[in-house]
């Protein structure tokens, strides 16, 4: 299957860009479990973000939960996320209808899907597609938080500027909470704005690294040998539109180390299991250490860009330059961020449950 | 599932390294593809690996087929792989029953498998488990070769020491095919075996990057939202023991590009439409574009190093040094290129599979 | 996954009797598909169906496509249909809450919810939800249909009141088309009729048999070992409240024959290789047989009855006579009949994209 | 997939009838649980059955681990069951090639394997393919056996000759575990017999019924919408060769029956909640009621009949007669019984471990 992932906790994702409604259903999630819907409208808004860096089109993205929520309440059964379509302007689109976009697919869903697909705004490719991902993911975040689990990313680097290292986590994650562009050093993300409005102003676009850490995770999940954490959260996260990279740990920077400074040397401390390092990004043979984990997304600049390209129309198979118009970001990282959280939340709340049944999620005393 | 694999050709891979048998059972495979016998050994050579640099333990790694092929012809129901496990010396881990070696999966396969697991040579933990892999991979990679898709990986880095990039394609895979240590710029090469060399003798271990291409694989195939391509690979490739990062094209160097940079302008040559660049590695929206696709692996360093380490005893949570004996690899990156190649190999044959259906891979004109 | 099911074509399906939405999503289906909302609507009005024999809960049962489908043609992705739910009257459940409803899910809801879930008209368990299956039916039947692949169910019985059997079946099907009590003998229909509104009165209940056919599939579909086609339809059609039973061809009268009767001797005619009789059902060895499949469902009846009936409060642990009160069926096996055809089709839908590839289904011939 | 079955709990199944070996790879189950060897060799005795009214053929089914099992106890890793094939008379069958046996796979296989299939002795399509399952089945008997799980079926009819129905429970299954050919009443056993041995002297065969009770199952386990109990042991249980009809409960004959009579009352007796009547098989909803469960599966007779039959040649497409030769059970009825039995355990175990989490299976007490 294609638009749903998960084994237990499992999530499907619809819609177009510019279609009537886009949303997701999050199914196999515990009954008991309490839905904050102030949550979800922030993280929605976390995923819209920070207005002045980002595309002119204005959604409220109300989400409407109209399933498996009774009273606030996760009743057990599918939950399902719809947020209608208000702010589209489809006449932009039409004119492009066979011209490849680079660094678009445009190109490849016209061969997937021979010309059917929507094409407006990106259709099912469209980064607003991830908004149901934010919805289903909110619920997923705070399921986690009430196990004691935290999941936190900061932008690591845009536009070649790089954030400082995580160093203390819980007061880093603290930190975070509070920030709506995500970074630890605030006067680096200064220049990253910057570098963000220098590329806007020459119609061109900058990527980023995102790194995200999370706490309170469980020692002994994960299912090699395939379904091992680091599979099942890289396959989810390379559907995030834009990541081209993905890695745990020091991840390719592990390649130039010798062993003995890779391995993570492990202590005991209180009775419990620790690493002195974090090389391995909290799992060891695909199954988690109890440690924090670990990972880190290749965010490649936006396609969009307004500086005239070379490219082709793959109907009639003739060279063409291109002037993309519309509303577009120069940088996504910024946005991608909430994105990632909730790709990872529900990656976890899936491995738990498959882990330590379903229930668990809602608190794992009740059987 | 957890050892098991794929959607339409799916793999099952089973185990330990110390036990009777391992191997693999490959399923969904199209009936009516030969199977070349003497290609499997080649690749089960190529996987244990230039003698001098690696481990002392001998294995034939003969490959028994026990089912699904008859006269050398896949008869479509299930492959099975069989390989018996000769020289085993369990002595040699039964010390070590509650050490966790750093950088290795002890303690976390305690935390999963609560001491039960065979942890001898790493039980299913081993790189040994590979094998059946392999084994099946191989007949996957003669599978796509006969439909014109070749799969070729070289050591982009060891030890810090990079490889050049490919360049002719179609040269620099015939130039790889013929050499063991698979690099495209022999120096390069030497240098990363001394460095093997070096590592050993100091009782360490270096990692290494591995860059595979992939040419001749058509456009239209990958399942977004999340069966992309490149989510379907990554998990894959995070199956595969060290692995701890996967990029595509260029990756996490696109993190730092502007998207004038990093878009891959389209072109039209001929009736087929190319890109001048590889950026994004020859898959975008999560589908093939019809052009090289480009991947790397970070490869981290062997675990298993002869340095006294720091750990702890995970039963009794006393800190305790750690000696590691018995026979190990200083340096695995140049064994997991075939890994890394049959693990692409299933994958695309699965892919393949799930778009033009069962029959394509034994040529897709029978129907 | 709990409420997602195929692996090409799959759908999802959600929603609660008295929530605010029910749907389904489907998934995977080819792009390029016209989609006749005409017969949506019909589809629809049957599941519905024969007014005077059902509830009297009044749904308009208006569908809205809102993903997957631009100008009436299937884009490749995922369809979601939506329904609104508007004729609720909530009340009439509240005070039944820990009231086990004999041959309905309460308790087993119950045991595997912990008192979470939706209960208001069934919640998840209503028949009601059938109407996202029909809706994502409907379009997975016309698909076929354009394949030259049909499928026509009739009451074989209900009540203990027999229709007659299939006989030539392409007038049989044409007829059963424009019956909205779907019997081919309309004097038997009369009967069973009255045998409804008998129970009616009564304020009893009564189920029936379905049989199913399916003409125009190809030889060759069905993937066992496990996924045979029997396995996958039986799987589905499990699923529809109310069926206990499903079987194959002449079924469990197939287990009293002697081999010499029950094997369907083949005959070839004009290239075409036919069966002189249809003992198992058009499906040998989990794999279809080109020639009509036939299967039969057995309905129970409806579990809500007026009568008055003992049962248990679960929570409290006590025993309880119970008067069920509101609106309900005193038979849903005419209604039914819409869902299994959806049910039916939906699977051969999947079965054909594994087989054939995903574009198969378009049409085929156009990779 | 098609040779793999389970999502926490999975079976993969491989081999032919005259391959070099056949066997089951059994994934996921929890590490901990002792592995009784001599159940499985009682098992695979049962399986082969009777000998006087069995097939010629004489295999030891010895049944070899060669992984997953270390000193007797899982592992938590796959166990892999190895049998090898010995006894094998290819000769008999290579004349056939093209000669569909009516009531065989041999036709549908090659409209999907197109010929390249092993057709020695049915190939992947015999009934001795089985026998991996039954292997893999004795360990998840054991396993639920631990858990107060108890599943026994009888012949409930052979040759239209019926068994008494259950009555108690316990004494029944105690009974039963005692006789090699399974009917609760031996009078109608010795019937039984003697049509088999009727049915084989006139060259023909017989078909029956397997009714199967389930005890200590908890309440509150199955997966609807799609993964209900009903929905996923129908799946499993059509692909045993030779079932044509599931049905739970009274099933088909529940059609017939009004719903006053067809409703179990429920009913509190020290704190548990029972059922007066078993009409609807234990499970309401597709989940676990926590009564007994109650399936029945019809076996057809045995394709393999020495009269002459009328058939066609399916590569000529030539009507001809058909005479089988070669060594055939006169009914497997008495056969499948084991296999039904380790097919819902399987079935079962799998449910559990979702529910439950892995570790359940292992005492559950664990975590």
């Amino acid at each position: 299957m294609k638009n749903s992932f998960g084994n237990s906790v499992a999530i499907t994702i619809f819609g177009e860009s510019h279609g009537k409604m886009i949303g997701a259903i999050l199914d196999g999630l515990a009954p008991g479990i309490p839905v904050d819907e102030d949550f979800i409208v922030s993280q929605m808004a976390a995923r819209r973000s920070v207005a002045s860096l980002s595309t002119a089109r204005r959604e409220d993205d109300k989400v409407l939960i109209v399933s498996g929520v009774v009273d606030g309440i996760t009743t057990g059964t599918p939950i399902t996320f719809i947020i209608e379509n208000a702010d589209t302007r489809s006449g932009d689109y039409e004119s492009m209808r066979s011209i490849a976009r680079p660094g678009h697919a445009d190109y490849t869903a016209y061969a997937k899907y021979h010309g059917f697909n929507d094409i407006r705004g990106g259709g099912h490719f469209s980064g607003r597609i991830t908004a149901g991902l934010v919805a289903a993911g909110a619920v997923a975040l705070t399921t986690l938080k009430s196990l004691g689990i935290e999941i936190c990313t900061h932008i690591q680097s845009c536009a070649g500027i790089y954030d400082r290292d995580f160093g203390n986590l819980k007061e880093d994650m603290a930190l975070l909470a509070g920030r709506d562009f995500a970074v630890l050093d605030e006067k680096k993300g200064g220049k990253m704005r910057a570098a963000i409005e220098k590329a806007r102003s020459e119609g061109d676009s900058v990527g980023g690294r995102l790194e995200t850490v999370i706490t309170g995770f469980p020692a002994g999940v994960g299912e090699p040998w395939f379904d091992t954490l680091e599979g099942q959260l890289a396959h989810m996260l390379f559907s995030i539109p834009a990541i081209k990279g993905v890695e745990f740990g020091d991840g390719f920077a592990l390649a130039d180390m010798m062993g003995s400074s890779a391995n993570d040397p492990f202590y005991a401390e209180n009775g419990e299991i620790k690493t002195a390092t974090n090389h391995n990004g909290g799992i060891l043979g695909g199954i988690s250490c109890g440690t924090p984990m670990l990972l880190r997304c290749a965010v490649k600049p936006t396609p969009s860009i307004y500086k005239e390209q070379q490219t082709v129309n793959f109907k009639t198979c003739e060279n063409t330059p291109l002037q993309i118009r519309g509303r577009h970001d120069p940088a996504i990282v910024h946005r991608a961020r909430v994105v990632v959280d909730s790709a990872v939340a529900l990656v976890l709340c899936d491995a738990l449950a498959m882990r330590y049944g379903t229930d668990y999620l809602a608190g794992g005393d009740r059987k």
